[in-house]
């Protein structure tokens, strides 16, 4: 299978990363997955016969730009969508206003004759039902697991796992990073400043944090959750969102005085959708700690269905990607693992 | 899709009353899921224009057996399976010791060129790679996602949503009956026999226990998760098991005392399959109560992941069933979904 990485920064390095370090594994197990064109904001290099991964890396790494790796046709990322190709990858940096430049990538790319994985929330939060539309139209696989809870399978699962159950409502902690503030918080009574600060040292959370603490980044989830699991029809205004900045020690020690703690809560049933901080038993599955993300299905005939796993990182997201690779994979050779 | 329904006990007839209650939701959202054929002891019926679901179950409900139902071919078990239809679902009782007659209908139905959907424990314990090898044989697809965990999803998940992950190990509880007789000796302080006997009261337990109790149930399901998830080549007579008869409230008491709860745990890593009670700190993801059950995957790119769900129940089995029969129709019908 011949695949294209749009965008080719932390996430997109990592697939690459991931391709290389597992092909042999890759190979045995389901099939040749090859990259024929990789794009960063430096243009595109395509090689219908396979780029060399591990140059390409070393490339970029060195010089910062994919556009200086040799053995391949220098062209613009459009071009690049024009190539031949099965799968485009579009992993640019996630723009949560106006969705771009992905939701333009991924359009061309359905119009190009390319099924699409992505880890762009972006694109899902603003634009979901053009995108799922423009994917049918041109018959073309669309997928997106690495966009909600990193390496926490969540859209599949509901998707396929949970096929023929109605889902009823989903809820869980969807960002890493106020889950370690909160944690943080709780449990070395520190103010909310200073487990931002420490967050921030240790890279989980971005200099600017505001999508993170505002409840902006778990919103666009929540959305993205709504609209594919749920067919409901949302974008993020339809949140009521409200973050953690105003969370104290206090109020975290109170809450555990009585048997409860506080978590940035993102919630979806058929009458709202909402991202608030909650008190939360502590002995219900939604309090994991640290980074890690946790949802709760609530469903028809399996009743409650948790998931709880890593929801950041750099391997953890590139889990998500291969697992929708794979999937298309096995659907265009009708495979029947 | 047609599919003959082989077993029509408690899952059978479940799966009958999801399909009649869901019939104007599945079409809507994937397409005809039509039943024209169901067997239990007293023999087989196929109708190829499809079996009235509603009077099948009544049928089956005064009379105790299918075979009196009208408006259909009446046939043996073998001669249904040689008729007709796209999907077999084996849900005869499970014999851990033979795999039959699961075992035998499972063969026929593949060379018979039927796909085949099972929650039958015993054939894929014991014959795992036979039943493999004769789906592939027979180019036919093969799922059995209810054989472990009910609705909990465990073995697609690892093997879909996990895609490309290497699995390290798994270990869970994965047997409801010894999860709510320990849940209720730790919380009511009571003594094994007492707990048992609720359980069986209210139908956790069967009247002959031992299979949960002594572990045998969690080892049959762990060597499916060693085979299909690990590519192991296991029976159940490589675990070391070791049942649940000889805790104690005192046990339970102390390891309360400590910060810990006692589970009967299953794990399969690359050096052992083992069943055994095992002390869990109060605060880890597998630490879940009553009936539930739980699995936690280690893996190389997502790490851990954990999966919580209602291990057993009709409806729940029934979510299982009925999300493979959903795959097997969009592969299929070469669906984008």
């Amino acid at each position: 299978m011949d695949i294209i990485i749009i965008g080719f920064g932390t996430i997109g390095k990592g697939l690459a990363e991931v391709l290389y370090k597992k092909r042999e594994y890759l190979k045995k197990n389901f099939g040749e997955f090859r990259v024929v064109g990789i794009a960063d904001s430096s243009g595109a290099i395509y090689n219908k016969e396979g780029i060399d991964l591990k140059k390409a890396i070393d490339v970029k790494e060195k010089t910062k730009k994919i556009i200086n790796y040799n053995d391949a046709e220098k062209l613009s990322i459009f071009e690049l969508i024009e190539k031949e190709a099965d799968v485009a990858v579009e992993v640019t940096p996630s723009n949560l206003e106006t969705g771009e430049p992905a939701k333009t990538h991924i359009i061309e790319s359905f119009k190009n004759d390319k099924h699409v994985v992505t880890a762009n929330k972006g694109p899902l939060a603003l634009f979901y039902n053009e995108l799922i539309k423009t994917a049918e139209k041109y018959n073309k696989i669309f997928r997106f697991e690495a966009t909600v809870g990193g390496a926490m399978p969540i859209i599949n699962l509901a998707k396929e796992n949970l096929a023929g159950n109605e889902i009823l409502s989903i809820r869980g902690i969807l960002n890493g990073t106020t889950n370690y503030i909160l944690t943080k918080m709780e449990e070395e009574n520190v103010d909310f400043e200073t487990a931002l600060k420490e967050a921030q040292e240790l890279g989980y959370a971005e200099s600017n944090p505001s999508q993170d603490i505002d409840g902006l980044d778990t919103a666009a989830k929540i959305v993205i959750l709504a609209n594919s699991i749920m067919n409901l029809n949302k974008t993020i205004k339809d949140v009521k969102i409200k973050g953690i900045t105003k969370i104290t020690p206090e109020s975290l020690f109170l809450a555990n005085k009585k048997g409860y703690t506080i978590k940035l809560i993102g919630e979806v049933n058929k009458k709202y959708l909402i991202v608030e901080p909650m008190l939360i038993p502590k002995y219900s599955p939604l309090n994991v700690k640290g980074t890690l993300n946790v949802a709760m299905f609530e469903t028809d005939l399996a009743k409650e269905v948790v998931v709880v796993g890593r929801g950041a990182g750099k391997e953890e997201t590139n889990s998500a990607l291969l697992s929708d690779l794979i999937s298309i994979y096995n659907r265009v050779n009708n495979s029947t693992k």
